[in-house]
């Protein structure tokens, strides 16, 4: 039995992973699996652990390799990494798997809610844009991380909203609103009574994660009506929206015909704020258009209502010469679309 | 004879201690004793090594504490911590010095050029600044790192150059100028084939110092005509200029009438670019100026001709109830004046 079942999963910071022969067997959590953040070690056995509970869970002998363990993860883009990374697998765990296959988040995201492709915006902790043409080519804006990028992910809403306090006790940057929801937002949540106080979350302790978890109690000022919370999802909607811009030029003209216009396909925690961001997404995108993307008359915005970790499966089962079918349509929702005026 | 002498450190990334009584007996270097990057243990070390062979070269007997110990030390800013530090020093090293005092690498720089005040521009890896009044109060702007500032440092420029070519690449930002020479500088100085190449630069392996140093092949590509970096650099002297005015509402009236007008000094291996940065630099001063400080009729910038420790030794001799009296013409050096057409 257990031969015939493909096993995958995904990860983020918290990762799931799924066991499905054609329907889900069983579903596992486990803690963050991006080798970039908790080293090959830690990855490696967080993915273990979480197959080994979900083959027991699913009353399956755990010492029986599954056909193919298919993973969709974050931080899975460099290819000799990834290699590494399944190298090491079947070394250390040879029970766990006949084959292995790894995509980036991303990509398991669009293979869950589509074969055809469509424009992935990733705006977690960290931000990443992916557009995958019907063909399957793949290009890419954005997913370097918060050093060199992460534009209207979470960490960057919570680092400007800060960088607005910073600025305006120096006198450095006048900021467009009131800062002081913001200010005490802040001391309160990263339990400081001053901007000093902030060096350690910034330096000596910092993790990117609760930095980034900051922007919760942004989005709540910013449906409460502060107008500075509301300013800075409005520019993360601007900075989501140009990822798109950015790989405009190589979407495929098809993929601008469906009945939904160009999809695209929203993962993340910051999309929940949809409604504090729309007015700068939406501007952004209606402003290229009308420099000139003729056939760019329509886009939709859709969510998964199913984990990515499907899509990373059913890439692993045809990369172990089986096929996994998906229903797309129960996959996905949309939740926004757009028709520019001409 | 030590009991009367005046012992001074400054320290940056490189640190360096003096020993003077009236005139400099010896000097020492040693490594950087910012606690913040090193750890208050390796930064008491480093103090009292150096302290230590400075008594020796100066044919001192080491185990004589000096009479006052003043150091002008970057990220020497806040209280709780200094007090630490030198109760720590105190405690462990009880032949150092008798009394112990320290200040930050801008106000040890500025005690080292005047003592009627200014305003220093720091700008080496990291940048800050502070006003200096002629009373002696202080009011600051930046010098928070690089996580949340540093604009105008060599740390600022390196990022925002490599930031162009990412975004090049993502076709997220179009450059204003072409990218080649940056990119391949960036290849060579990181040994790195592609952008992937540069994310353990950016995260596993990341040295603020080193990511910084690329500030110094930036400049030799500006200094050979290379639009982009001297693009970087023009930004770079907005940047550091808008630290100044910043602070220009909080300068004291007789600051401004002096015979060079409002001094300026300033510190940091970026200001040898001085020439690649000017046009930005006088554009928003002037600007500034412009817009309602009609006292604001001259500026002049200095550079010290001595390490900024001698303010560090002369602010702890005044601690310790001395006096060492500093002759300020022969530790400045005025590169540039300004008057602003009326």
């Amino acid at each position: 039995l257990a031969s015939s079942i493909k096993l995958y999963a995904t990860s983020s910071y918290l990762s799931k992973l799924l066991m499905l022969d054609g329907h889900i067997l069983a579903e596992t959590d486990g803690p963050c699996t991006n080798h970039w953040l908790v080293g090959v070690d830690n990855c490696i056995n967080g993915i273990n652990d979480m197959v080994q509970r979900a083959k027991i869970k699913a009353g399956l002998d755990p010492d029986t390799p599954v056909c193919s363990l298919g993973m969709s993860l974050s931080g899975g883009e460099q290819k000799a990494a990834i290699q590494k990374l399944i190298d090491d697998m079947r070394e250390r765990y040879p029970k766990l798997s006949q084959s292995y296959f790894i995509t980036t988040d991303a990509i398991g995201a669009m293979a869950t809610a589509s074969d055809y492709g469509g424009i992935v915006v990733i705006s977690g902790t960290g931000s990443n844009c992916k557009l995958v043409n019907p063909d399957g080519t793949q290009v890419g804006c954005g997913g370097w991380g918060h050093m060199m990028g992460d534009e209207g992910s979470a960490y960057w809403i919570s680092h400007m909203a800060i960088k607005m306090v910073f600025d305006a006790r120096d006198n450095l940057v006048t900021s467009p609103h009131d800062i002081n929801y913001v200010k005490k937002a802040m001391e309160e949540y990263f339990q400081v009574s001053d901007l000093m106080g902030m060096l350690p979350h910034l330096y000596r302790i910092f993790q990117k994660s609760y930095f980034a978890g900051f922007c919760r109690k942004l989005a709540e000022g910013g449906s409460a009506g502060d107008a500075l919370c509301q300013h800075v999802f409005t520019e993360a909607g601007k900075a989501l929206a140009r990822h798109i811009v950015a790989v405009l030029p190589k979407v495929h003209q098809d993929l601008f015909s469906g009945e939904l216009g160009l999809p695209v396909l929203c993962v993340g925690s910051v999309w929940r704020s949809w409604e504090l961001m729309k007015s700068g997404f939406t501007q952004v995108l209606s402003e290229a258009q009308a420099h000139g993307y003729s056939h760019f008359q329509k886009y939709s915005l859709l969510t998964l209502r199913q984990s990515s970790a499907l899509g990373g499966a059913k890439m692993g089962a045809q990369n172990a010469g089986a096929s996994l079918p998906l229903d797309y349509s129960a996959n996905v929702n949309v939740f926004f679309s757009h028709t520019f005026n001409q």
